[in-house]
């Protein structure tokens, strides 16, 4: 059988990599990316790229349309968790509204299934290690819009039949990562903060831990999911089994960069402290290789960012609310 | 103290009776709303009128800045939970980002006190009687609109301070309220019908039950809430205590018409079968007066639409999924 799968934010870091899993002779895959966080130079040159933004209603359903979607894979959102307290509207409208005119292009085209990139941010904080079977219970707008976008799909599947997988992936870093972002991705922050020789920016004391993941332990299985027909309507928590506290990151990542790291603790901001996931049913169903270890995958990382060099941070125009905004944010 | 309120949805039926409660010398009141789902003639000659839509982000900004508000009661929603599977990317749209314009001006003026109306449609499908303990689970993007909107209350409290009050009604009916909408109000769709001298259209068999709440059993407890300390932050369901089967309710609306009931069954349409709430809380903080009879309340309201005669029921235009939408709703 040859495939036709849409992937939105395909020019991004995971989507770009979910790409390179799909390209396979005989099939085609489109990808929708409004380059806002991501880069022409992710794109793979054997996929038909298509510039514009999911929240474009009628760009989205011509493309469905045109193409016959069989698979949609669905990465485009802003994922700067942190800052969605500061730009609540935007983050609804681009990451919820967006969604929802896939899902509703999805129901009216009949798709085979719809692969959706969720996050562990909708379980908020909670009892450790985070369990698919605990109600969410988000604590930022974006864990809310990914959590919306979670009930709308399962709504969906019951009165139209839509198929889905939902993954929920924490910490993914590697090569095509947006280091030039500082609102999001402290692997990324810290790469290009050592590049431009400064100090690494921690928020506080920098004993939060979060289980980072090399993106191969990821794009792939997101890209075959929908082989695993156990899978289809199901919900996993996806990546490292590992917790590493930012502090031990920030020295991992100077070792890996052949340099030494000086911390600079910032004002301690709003955010779960440690977040770690059980990943019990996604081995299960996926039967995935043994892990990437950190020390590796930064490595890996930063050979690739050795080689594209440090990017400029650019600083978010449209900020709604500027109460309590960090002050390196501002 | 005199203090200045915003009502949203003031046009429309529960917010119209809001407006009453909170006109009083000295006070002033801004009604804002786009008379989508609303009247003219509901709004309080008394208030401040300025027709627009809450999802106009300058027109919001605009008014919180002109009048400096204390209190923002925001009930402006389009209500029809059974349509929201069809017209998901208008129910999030208008309920979920008009509602996120509010609340960032909200916080970024510093209001007093934000009362957001609810639905008992977070809690989806679950044990009988619904108690605000339980966790929601919305099963239709109605519900998960107002659910969406709850998460994000409780993060601007938490980041911002931001005071709230929720409530989660039930099933209101009662004077003002539109009776020519196909889409949702069942007692309002009756007395339309019975005053077109039509028969009564009941989807499935009719054995679904609600508790059929009149008006005053609910918007002069909201309109109150914020001198109520113990239930800022805090979320109550709201409403009726009694289910009544929609059957039953059929006769009872015949009756109090002075007519005879012919019930015509349609399609079961997806819907949660039973629903009626605890409203323990609610009373423990507000000790409201008995409610309404069911028998009396519609006899009111029979008043009411008997001098205003029936409307007509207008077709939703923008239909965004075909598919599964009931008959009698194309
Ligand atoms: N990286 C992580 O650790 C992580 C963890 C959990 C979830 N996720 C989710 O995975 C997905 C991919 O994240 P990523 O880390 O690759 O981020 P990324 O920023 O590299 O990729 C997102 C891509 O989406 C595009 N995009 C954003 N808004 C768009 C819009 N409105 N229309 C079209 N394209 C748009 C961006 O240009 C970018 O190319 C996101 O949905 C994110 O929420 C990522
Ligand atoms: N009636 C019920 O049984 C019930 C139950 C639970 C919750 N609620 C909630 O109570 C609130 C009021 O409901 P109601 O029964 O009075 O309905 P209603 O339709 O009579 O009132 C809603 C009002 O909001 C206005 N409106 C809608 N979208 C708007 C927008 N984008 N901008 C400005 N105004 C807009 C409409 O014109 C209307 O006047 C809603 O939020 C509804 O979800 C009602």
């Amino acid at each position: 059988m040859q495939y036709t799968s849409l992937v939105t934010g395909g020019a991004g870091f995971i989507g770009s990599h979910v790409v390179t899993h799909l390209i396979q002779p005989g099939h085609t895959v489109v990808v929708l990316d409004d380059l806002s966080g991501g880069f022409q130079e992710n794109i793979h040159p054997k996929a038909i790229f298509k510039q514009g933004s999911i929240t474009d209603t009628s760009l989205v359903n011509s493309l469905f349309e045109t193409y016959a979607f069989d698979y949609v894979y669905h990465l485009a959102a802003y994922a700067a968790e942190g800052l969605s307290h500061f730009i609540r509207k935007f983050n609804y409208q681009n990451n919820l509204i967006g969604s929802i005119n896939l899902i509703n292009a999805s129901v009216n085209h009949n798709i085979k299934c719809f692969v959706f990139t969720s996050s562990i941010a909708v379980y908020g904080d909670q009892e450790l290690p985070l369990k698919e079977a605990q109600k969410p219970q988000p604590e930022d707008p974006y864990g809310i819009a990914k959590y919306a976008v979670e009930l709308d799909l399962e709504n969906a599947q019951k009165l139209f039949g839509l198929n889905y997988i939902i993954f929920r992936p924490h910490n993914v870093y590697g090569p095509h990562q947006n280091i030039g972002d500082k609102y999001r991705n402290v692997v990324g922050i810290f790469m290009n903060q050592l590049l431009k020789k400064k100090s690494l920016t921690v928020f506080g004391d920098g004993n939060q831990s979060r289980a980072f993941t090399y993106i191969d332990d990821v794009a792939p299985y997101m890209a075959n999911s929908p082989a695993f027909a156990k899978a289809y309507n199901q919900t996993f928590n996806i990546g490292s089994d590992l917790p590493t506290t930012v502090n031990e990151l920030a020295h991992e990542i100077a070792s890996v960069m052949k340099t030494e790291a000086h911390i600079h603790h910032l004002e301690q901001r709003e955010e779960v402290v440690h977040a770690y996931s059980d990943h019990a049913k996604f081995k299960a169903i996926f039967n995935p290789t043994p892990e990437v270890p950190l020390s590796k995958g930064l490595a890996k990382m930063a050979n690739w960012v050795t080689t594209h060099g440090a990017r400029e941070s650019s600083t978010f125009e449209n900020i709604e609310i500027t109460k309590n905004l960090p002050e390196s944010w501002q």
